[in-house]
Parts: structure tokens; sequence; C-alpha cells
């Protein structure tokens, strides 16, 4: 697994002594790179609800965390979706969805609507969700998710296991309760979670803010 | 700034009375939609030390929150990088990069290449970081990140302020100390760290495993 043999032949004479210089070479082991199989090690990444419908039909929910910001100006981002999922036709036909961010509370929905599929189950109705009338499209929001955007379909891309839908976010609603009495909203108190190699973590303390490096000496 | 013209009213009618009545209907209010301008509100991101060189050149790096898993199969992630930036060119012209993840120790660094550009400054040896020759590209990785995802570009989009990357992940490398005596990597030790809002956070606690709601009874 060692990349670079000629630290693995200095380890090797390191390991016929003892103390510290053991110690030392087992650290520069544990230093070493080790290969991975090529896959999508990204993490941690976003988990979030994306809400969609089609007209007389029952709106439904999938859990997506092949999602990112794409575009500042416009705003835009993109979810990654496999063919075979529910939603998929309904979005591709529609052109249109909600992402709806998640926190704690809806860790166990955010999960469950990862794993049924809308062909067996009314989503909404398990897991107790109220669909939220959108602003400036059709396909409904969740009302008990702490932010709603919602996006229009600009492009699709065949990549291979997921087809991924670029979207223009056309309108954003958020929590009351997250709006300070100057009308600010606090995106970071709505206990937002995500999504890391099969694990969905909590956050946690704050390290800095964008641009604290240059603000201290160095 | 409501929504809901209805409830709006009752609230009202609330507001002349006292006790249960009034705080009932206070909590409502806060638990009103609110209308956020349009824009990027999708968090918590990934953020990440993009790497990148050409043959002769200091290599650099550039921080990147604007990224995401979007397929599978093949394994593929996107970075969105406006034109204006140093590394912008590189990554055009060479068609490779860097992902390297991001630890706690190395915040103070990605905030530091998020606001510096490669065109004033060695980030590489600002940051005393160390370029880590690749395996399947000539762009160099980071030594001092816990993971690197080595990628070539597929396909390139121009979408507004930004240019969108999509490319395939070809090779990935991890720091030895992450992987267990049975040669299993620990992605969730790494202690990375995630970009939300404009605020670095840590990774909090635990809240499930993937498929944990059908795991047990609803």
């Amino acid at each position: 697994m060692m990349k670079d043999g000629k630290d693995v032949s200095k380890r090797k004479d390191n390991y016929s002594n003892t103390g510290k210089k053991v110690k030392k070479a087992i650290n520069r082991d544990m230093n070493q790179r080790q290969i991975l199989k090529p896959g999508n090690m990204l993490y941690p990444l976003p988990v979030v609800m994306v809400s969609c419908g089609r007209p007389g039909e029952k709106p439904n929910i999938i859990t997506i965390a092949w999602t990112g910001t794409v575009c500042s100006d416009p705003p835009m981002l993109s979810i990654s979706v496999r063919p075979e999922r529910y939603s998929y036709e309904i979005i591709r036909e529609t052109g249109e969805f909600v992402v709806n961010l998640v926190n704690k509370d809806l860790t166990f929905a955010v999960d469950y609507c990862g794993v049924k599929s809308g062909r067996d189950v009314d989503k909404f109705q398990q897991m107790k969700l109220t669909p939220l009338p959108s602003r400036k499209i059709a396909a409904p929001g969740i009302r008990e998710s702490p932010a709603s955007l919602e996006c229009q379909t600009v492009q699709m891309l065949h990549l291979g296991s997921h087809d991924m839908f670029l979207a223009k976010i056309v309108a954003v609603t958020a929590e009351g309760r997250y709006f300070d009495e100057k009308g600010k909203f606090h995106l970071n108190s709505c206990g937002l979670i995500n999504y890391s190699h099969g694990e969905y973590f909590a956050m946690g303390t704050k390290l800095g803010s964008f641009g604290y490096s240059v603000r201290k000496r160095i």
C-alpha cells in the first residue's frame, strides 16, 4: 500500500531499533499516504429534502446529498438523481423542485425519505410533514424545513449512474423564528445537519469566519 | 413579509388577548415563513483546498465551497471557479486539479487560500504546506490534507459569475493514520470541517447512520 519505496525500507531499519527511534518511525508510517479506490470521498456534504410534485398527484420528497452550489450570480445549485428514482420523472417533466434544508429534528425524516420510494408510500403523510405552497413554482416545499429554496431547472446532464439537474434558485422562504428583530436571517442558528460517509452529523463548534486569517497577524 | 394573509389577521385578533393565547399567537408568528432574496442558501457545504499547477511554475491552492459530488458511477464531482481567479486558467489549461479535504488543523490555511491570490503569494510556502506528487495526474496534492482526490475535467460549463468544472475522480490517497489495522479508512475520524453562510464549523455529534430510520420501528 505504501507509495514511496524508500520510506518503507527506512521504516524497516528503524523497526530493528528501540525507544524513540521506533516511535518516530511509526509516526512517519502513520503519516504516509495510503491509496484508496477512486470514489466519492468529498465530505462532509449537505443533505437536503427535495420536494416535487405533478398537478393532481400527491407530492413527493427525495433526500439528496449529491447537491451543491454551482454559481453565485445567478444563484444556482445542482442536484443529481438516479433515473430509476420515483422523483426523477417528476422533476424532469416539471423542471421544478424545492431544496428544503434540514435541521436535527428532521434527521429521521431525511433518512426515511432517502431509503423509501414515493411509489410505495406517501412520505409527507408518513413523516407528518406539511406541503408548503411555493411562491414562484408549482412544486410544494416542506413547511417544517428551516429554509426552502425554490428551483427551476435550466439544464440536465447525463453523467452515468446519476443525471444532474442544474437549476436557478428563484425564491427562498425561511421559518420566522430564525429572524432577529432587525429582519436578519440567522441560518447558522437553524441547527442544520450534514452527511458524511454514510452518517448524519450535527454542526459542531465554530472555528472562524470567512477572512479571519487576514484580519489578524499571521 | 408574511405570506398568508389569513394567519396575519388571526394573529391580530389574538394579540388583543392576554396570557397563553398571546404566547400561542407569537409562536405561530415565529413559525410563519418569511421571504428572503433568492440567493445561495444551500448550507452547510464542504470546504476544500483545490491544488493545481502548470509545469515549470509554482503550484497554487484555491479554497472552494462551491463543490459537490455529482455522480456515483463514474465517481464525479464539480467545482465552480470565477474566471478572474488565478487558478482558473491553470485548471482550464491543464484540465486537472486535486480536491484536498480539510480538517480543523487546516482551518487557517483554508481561509487564507480563499482570500489571497496566487498572483501575489506562494500559498504552499506561506502556509507551510507540502506539494504531494499525484498518482494519475501532473497537478500536485497537499500532503497535510487527510485525503486528496485527483480529478480530471470532462466538461466545463459557463454559468454566470462562475464556470463549473465537471470532473472524474481518477485517484484518491489518504493519510495513513486514519486507517485501522484491517486497512479500513475512517473518514469521519479525520476531523473534517464545513462551511456555512460565511463561517467554518467542526463536525458535531453523530445523529444516525444511513438507513437507521427503517432499521428500527417507526
